[in-house]
């Protein structure tokens, strides 16, 4: 299977790579690195994308940048932080990549436990992820030749240290658990399912 | 009580009003209507709004256009009508509204039922009610001097004929009950939640 992971280099998207690499061709995408390069802001550098990578099986997104900032100081340019980054950065790689994915294929995004399990500062995150979910579920029913579409939603994670004092009492997830949850949004056969990962 | 009701003319806004003015001071919001109005897409318009009207225990919205149409067709622009109308809308009536609210007030947004139930040509709606319902769960936990925030959400209503062939087999919502929901976030306690309205 031909898989695009776009932030492959990343926190989560280096495992996913790991976790699928043995058995199928990966094409990493990054903003900088990897085999190409994507501004997920600009809806012609993801069609740029397409074009060079050519049809493929399966898109794995684990890439957005998100706000985190308390509400009461919260503007409407934080929020669209959120929005331009993690939401329509994945939703555009869906509603563009829909026209070059193979049939049967399929989308796997990421949101996040946010969106259920709210976390001071975390606001805009909690609602860009459950945005996230409501798209997947929305887009299942519509996607054309048997394409899939699915998220994972992880909490916090073993290797985002830096996060564990923003998630009190939250136990950080393994690595390897998080990536199972792509691995089993890819090679499974749901569509329109959050897979949650916590611990 | 001082109660804002943006979208006061609207299909639902009309019944919350009619719900609340025999016991409360309404202030009727509109695009084009009402006692005040704003232009939701314009942080400025809503700032000048909160500055007219003074201080105020609580805000209703049953406001903000979302976009309607096939995933295979839908592209970014199509996407931020809802995010632009919708969800900033509602989202800025709150980030800026908290900083006027009187202590204990509450605000209440509509998302809808789409958010868990999709119909086809509803992905962005999807994912907007959804965001609306994740931003109530992530602000709830913040907003300041006992602020609570919840959403409503209605599937389709009895009011909107023209919305029942995309809705097959839903039982449109009597608008009198949709009303309540709104009345029950008002006056009653919880914040963080979203209250179904399905017939």
């Amino acid at each position: 299977m031909k898989i695009i992971v776009v932030g492959a280099t990343g926190t989560i998207g280096k495992h996913v790579v790991e976790a699928l690499k043995k058995d199928h061709e990966i094409i990493s995408v990054g903003s900088k690195t990897g085999d190409f390069q994507v501004d997920m802001s600009d809806v012609e550098s993801i069609r740029k994308l397409y074009e060079k990578v050519g049809p493929f099986d399966a898109l794995v997104s684990t890439a957005g940048n998100a706000h985190f900032g308390p509400v009461p100081k919260m503007t409407d340019a934080d929020f669209r932080v959120s929005i331009d980054g993690k939401l329509m950065g994945q939703v555009n790689l869906v509603l563009i990549g829909q026209h070059y994915i193979n049939p049967r294929g399929s989308f796997t995004l990421t949101s996040g436990t946010l969106g259920d399990d709210p976390v001071a500062y975390g606001a805009s995150v909690s609602s860009i992820n459950a945005a996230i979910d409501g798209f997947v579920r929305g887009a299942a029913i519509e996607l054309e030749n048997g394409v899939r579409i699915n998220s994972v939603a992880p909490g916090v994670v073993e290797d985002s240290p830096g996060y564990f004092p923003f998630f009190p009492g939250h136990i950080p997830a393994a690595m390897s658990n998080v990536a199972q949850a792509y691995v089993r949004s890819v090679l499974g056969a749901q569509t329109g399912k959050t897979y949650k990962v916590q611990s």
